[in-house]
């Protein structure tokens, strides 16, 4: 594991630099409630638009009902692995307003949040996977989800486990470096396409 | 300037708990190529579905073109006061793949990058304040963007300065307490409404 943050220069924060996306979870951890508090608190206290917060969770606790029901939405690539996780937690955003008009921002603010329950975990020592792999019309009918909210996201939280004990497909994903595109491919300034630092 | 995060409990790891978006910038500060890199790179960094990156950046520097026309492209009730920060930066995200296939999880993608950018932001003593109002149709024109990209947000990123400093009807606001729906209101468990933690 010594490698996975080797491309990310010494710049970062390390709660930024060690921040990754395991698939090995370790099934003896629980997620306490103070843990679990801790996270959603970081989560709401991220900023959007005239302070609106459209940002919702719903959270699973491995041997609950909940965590049961937001595993079996998952697509079977990510049941692989994810039910060892200490939680699953469902990202859910108010897409429109009270008046059905759309909420442009309510995605990017559920980003917002997301990012910042992620670093809370990780300063915890615990790590956190998103998916976008999974069916949200069986996690929306199933939690009566009211009309004006979509999933977007599953987290998976928990405390790392050994890669070892992962199928071994997923074995090799789990210990590749990670990659990222080179800054002036994503950064400009001028005009687009002109790398805003070298 | 002691209260703004009062209400936010000690749990949280202080790069959290201490994020706030200020309107009073420090018009001596200059945004250094390294601390420039480094919130870039705090942004390239995020997580995203299959890896597919989806964020890009337009970065000005207080004086150069770019953040002139970030600038001009702002809301008069945020023109007011972000002409003081030190780079205004445009948060942008590709909205459709390159069969133009819309990527439903690029907006959301965009905040997880534009978080990490903040964090490290204030991890060098610096402070992010987001912006949904402009005219992006000026952004876009002005800049060529490319077709399938939105903008969804400008970044002031700067040091704080002296909120006395500030017109007054905004010194209020700068200075009044930050505040959040509680979390029974936001994260679930078992039923929509039920609250996951007390």
């Amino acid at each position: 594991m010594t490698d996975v943050t080797s491309a990310t220069p010494p710049t970062l924060h390390p709660l930024l630099a060690d921040r990754w996306s395991p698939r090995a979870y370790d099934i003896a951890h629980e997620l306490d409630e103070a843990a679990l508090h801790s996270v959603l608190e970081a989560a709401r206290w991220a900023p959007s638009a005239v302070n609106r917060q459209p940002w919702r969770f719903l959270v699973g606790r491995r041997g609950d009902a909940t965590f049961k029901g937001v595993y079996d939405a998952l697509m079977p690539g990510n049941q692989l692995w994810a039910g060892s996780a200490s939680a699953l937690v469902v990202g859910l955003a108010a897409t429109v307003d009270a008046e059905g008009a759309p909420l442009r921002h309510a995605p990017y603010e559920l980003g917002l949040s997301v990012a910042q329950l992620t670093l809370q975990a990780h300063a915890l020592g615990l790590h956190v996977h998103q998916m976008a792999g999974f069916s949200d019309e069986a996690l929306l009918a199933q939690f009566d989800v009211p009309a004006g909210y979509e999933a977007f996201i599953v987290l998976a939280i928990g405390r790392m486990g050994d890669p070892e004990g992962l199928p071994e497909a997923l074995r090799a994903r789990e210990l590749a470096p990670r990659e990222r595109m080179p800054l002036p491919q994503i950064a400009f300034s001028g005009s687009w396409g002109t790398p805003a630092v070298g």
